[in-house]
């Protein structure tokens, strides 16, 4: 039997990021799993007007997306828990900067998506930074045939649901592929 | 050592989703991963321009999110490769209604959101549908404490570096808890 809950987002689990933007001249960087593609080289994060890394990010209009691993969850929980209002956490990693030079991208993780500010949208608690992705870097060893392995990579996963951090299971099916199988049962 | 892959979309794996939407008075379903959270109430789904959904979406300005879980992957992936304008999407599953009349939702999905759009964006390929979430279902079973339990669901996840659908792993810790661990080891 179904039960009403509201209005509550069942958008999970989500991939967990952390984004990196220069703010007052040093890296900081943030936690971030409300975010989404637009469009195949558009993307956006939502992160709430309050944050430290609104400041930098509306500044000089760049930051970068990172990819954690399962190993990271401690690091990652930690730079959503505190704020570059009140601690440095330039020093957290090793920054690297591509094409846009003003976005802060972390060595340690293994994907990176260089973001270049294309509009800025008001959602009463949060600032959207839509943002085209102008390069991504991905750690040679974490590539198969030019693509990221998922399966190398394990990337965390958050949901709202239980406020929890979860694990990449195994790949199930082919996209744009079993469904051949669905008609064929028909 | 890091390679540069261009602009390459990494927000993946996504929740794969199946969007209802009436459209020429018929109930239709369409498979989504690009979509995303703007602020708690507020989500939006991207689809392309071409598809028949979005005439729907447009006409009556409701759609819902259903969530499908892994035994429903060769169902989900059917509806991603055929379009409503060559089949009659409608009898693939059982619709009921809630608030706003027009969207139907998912009885097989365990996980339903009733969305109203409150803004469109041309995302130049891409329409985005921004909407509020007005309802939210869930059926009883897959509740614990009032919230969906993610391992009961199962969901499907969607990722574009393989075209392929994974499944959720195990729970790794608990978000803005697991950081405190962090700050004890430095």
């Amino acid at each position: 039997m179904k039960k009403t809950l509201g209005s509550q987002n069942c958008l999970y689990p989500m991939p967990t990021t952390i984004v990196g933007a220069k703010v007052n001249g040093k890296p900081n960087y943030i936690t971030i799993a409300w975010l989404g593609t637009l469009n195949a080289d558009t993307v956006f994060i939502a992160s709430n007007s309050s944050h430290y890394t609104n400041e930098g990010i509306k500044a000089l209009k760049t930051f970068s997306i990172n990819i954690p691993s399962e190993d990271m969850v401690k690091k990652v929980d930690y730079i959503g828990m505190v704020s570059g209002k009140n601690v440095d956490k330039s020093k957290l990693f090793t920054a690297f900067y591509g094409k846009l030079k003003n976005a802060p991208m972390i060595e340690e993780c293994m994907v990176n998506m260089e973001c270049e500010v294309t509009q800025i949208l008001n959602m009463d608690t949060h600032e959207i930074f839509v943002a085209r992705i102008v390069e991504t870097y991905c750690n040679e060893e974490y590539l198969t045939n030019w693509n990221v392995d998922l399966a190398k990579l394990r990337p965390l996963l958050f949901s709202m649901y239980d406020t929890g951090y979860w694990q990449l299971g195994n790949r199930v099916a082919t996209a744009w592929n079993v469904g051949r199988e669905f008609k064929i049962e028909e």
